[in-house]
């Protein structure tokens, strides 16, 4: 299944796409792609349904982020060997992890907006892990139950903010729209292999990133038993997993987006995101 | 005006505390201390009822965290020059900001629950800004405006997750039952000055933190208009301000907490908290 969330900011409705590629609104069905629905059972309640049998949604709707009732945002930096080295850094001995505001979760298609102040607003597509189930303690043969499902997301961050800035990558990572997500959260029966997805970013047109998270260092499996050993992990909680080389901070000369460019990205199997970037 | 959340966990209720030093319940009057409920115009609804008029909550009835839709837990590390000194660090140039995972936030009696693995968790007395008004691009002049309100918190932190473990403070700082808030959200009108209270807290009943907000390095009016450069502010959003000298890591020898021991802590004017040590 492919659930999305759809109507104008801050007022979404849910929905998933349909076999047919329309889109079909759930708001009689369920409150949100949030909560209890993002459990095993509540995803099975959703499958039963016939689409052709829910209203259609018109095309050229807004998409937003395709889930809600998110309590955290957790990334997970350097989190493949060659972007670590790209960005100058050591492979950590384990997960480095930090936030992203909740604040800047946004939709696929939402502009990026650069920050007052900005010169080094940069992009970094990643495979999202929502969660489904509470997690706490959970071993990494476990931790599979405790996914909903997977989507794409762009990590936006301002590098000067993130490390030029008095520490902590939080302040360059936290700007509103800096955190696309979906267009759909797809459902982990459907993604035979989170860990051999093609992944994909072009700045006007120009491919930036094509690398697989087949490189990714820590898997999904491990991040999500990791991570709750520390805390527990909600439904509708996100895990972005890391970016594969090829941000604008490793290339030479580093290069960053200005006003006006365009980035398109998109993961296997999970579909794309395309953004308008401008200046706030 | 004293608001806060009463109840079982996950189940509070608004109320408040009256002047006769019993508490109100709120909830036949608004839904929760949290969202517009928040802004100048929610407040002075609230401030023209009666408490008398309201209904009593039993005596010892547990209190939740004292705001509810918290978006985000931002803390500001550092930001107290001799606490930075006992850290071994320097005060930054402009304030450090990290996140704080929102599940860890919970009521100021809760216990401090000492993670799985953990051997250095330690106590940090914050003032907390709760955010009434969105705030974005805000000067320090306008900064207070938009703010409801403050309470106690205790920045409960495990310092080698923080620190030895691959980097980001977020790790160290964001376990379950790490953020006690409250007792009480005491509205702006009624702190005279939040640059100058004195604070403290206990360990088995001996003095560890002895301090002023006096000392802080950057202080309230600053602090909201610096996030807001970085990003929007929500009501409900809670900035914990930094901790004065006098943590467990700064002990000589280093001084963690342990199952069996109990933290007391409070604010000048915004109340105290008490909390069981207990191992998870």
């Amino acid at each position: 299944m492919k659930l999305l969330r759809h109507g104008p900011e801050g007022a979404e409705k849910p929905g998933l796409l349909a076999a047919d590629g329309s889109i079909r609104d759930l708001s009689g069905v369920v409150p949100d792609i949030a909560g209890d629905v993002l459990t095993d059972a509540g995803l099975a309640r959703l499958r039963g349904l016939d689409p052709a049998a829910l209203p259609v949604v018109a095309q050229g709707t807004r998409l937003g982020a395709c889930v809600a009732g998110t309590t955290k945002f957790i990334c997970i930096g350097l989190n493949y060997a060659d972007h670590a080295a790209e960005s100058g850094m050591d492979v950590p001995p384990e997960p480095v992890i930090f936030m992203k505001a909740n604040s800047a979760i946004c939709g696929p298609t939402d502009p990026i907006v650069i920050p007052r102040g900005s010169e080094k607003t940069d992009w970094e597509v990643e495979l999202a892990v929502i969660i489904g189930k509470r997690a706490k303690y959970v071993t990494e043969d476990e931790a599979m139950d405790h996914v909903a499902g997977f989507a794409v997301t762009n990590d936006v961050s301002e590098r000067a903010f993130q490390t030029e800035r008095s520490g902590q990558w939080t302040k360059g990572k936290s700007c509103d729209y800096f955190g696309q997500i979906g267009p759909w959260l797809v459902t982990r029966d459907e993604v035979a292999d989170p860990q051999n997805l093609a992944m994909w970013l072009k700045v006007n047109g120009e491919t930036m990133q094509d690398g697989s998270t087949r490189t990714m260092v820590y898997g999904v499996r491990h991040l999500v038993s990791y991570l709750s050993q520390f805390m527990t992990l909600h439904p509708g909680d996100i895990i972005s997993t890391g970016t594969p080389p090829g941000v604008g901070l490793g290339q030479k000369p580093p290069r960053y987006l200005k006003a006006g460019d365009v980035v398109e990205l998109g993961i296997e199997g999970l579909g794309q995101q395309r953004q308008d970037v401008i200046a706030d």
